[in-house]
């Protein structure tokens, strides 16, 4: 077993360009789509990291929370005003790790800055990682818990 | 835009426990397989931060390549010999900020331990976050590049 109190320093390799100056301004909770157009800048000296990139469709993307402040292992989230839910079940920004992880289409690649679609981050969001997405889990094996269930009332509401 | 050399400290939310003790006993490369089962040991004092995980099917969990060194903008990768690839389209170990990501199925939990199958991770790998698996791209809209031509091309040679 490791050492528990081992940190780990990261710094960004880039930005986020997005249209969205303010956390209001994001789509979230249920129903949210994200096709907004926004691009990702890495730093020049990075940009031989991406050779061969624009093969891929869809692209992970690992960014930082820099806007959120320490976290909360039961928040209650946009999705279910009715009932809290642990940190590791949901998307809540407010993380022990402050990482966001967020699925963008690759639209196009100008040097160092990808054209993407589906940003869900705040303009000037800093970058920690980009990896080709590879392979999808088939819908029917996927079980989508509490979030499933949040879903479903809010459809029987109307 | 922020300040690019900012750095964001991490520190691991647990460690996996995993049947893979050296890095050589990982499958990988063409056609490689993650049945394996282990666990993700979480700090005690995260545990409430699990809540209603039993829920989903499928996790995301993001970690840290603790025994990898350095980077490599351009690597070779066990999938194709025969040309370097970026190492953001490519899952290189050494990458800038050394996070790795992984989709487990979740089998079970016992407190603040998952039991999970798909570990691609060394024993003791530390963790920086876990989060739930919501939805997939649909496999005819994902093009996979430089890594279907290799599988293409290893499928001719047989």
């Amino acid at each position: 077993m490791g050492d528990l109190a081992q940190a780990v320093e990261m710094r960004p390799i880039g930005f986020v360009r997005s249209p969205y100056r303010d956390k209001a301004e994001i789509p979230k909770g249920p129903g949210a789509e994200h096709r907004a157009e926004g691009a990702l800048e890495l730093r020049p000296e990075l940009e031989a990291g991406l050779q061969d990139i624009e093969g891929f469709s869809h692209l992970f993307v690992l960014w930082v929370f820099d806007r959120s402040l320490g976290y909360e292992l039961v928040p209650t989230v946009p999705l279910d005003a009715e009932a809290p839910h642990g940190v590791f079940a949901s998307r809540s920004p407010r993380r022990p790790n402050p990482i966001g992880l967020s699925v963008v289409e690759l639209l196009g690649r100008d040097g160092p800055r990808l054209l993407v679609r589906g940003v869900d981050m705040l303009d000037g969001t800093p970058i920690l990682d980009i990896k080709p997405y590879l392979s999808s889990v088939p819908a029917e094996k996927l079980r989508r818990g509490w979030v499933a269930e949040a879903e479903a009332r809010r459809k029987e509401k109307g």
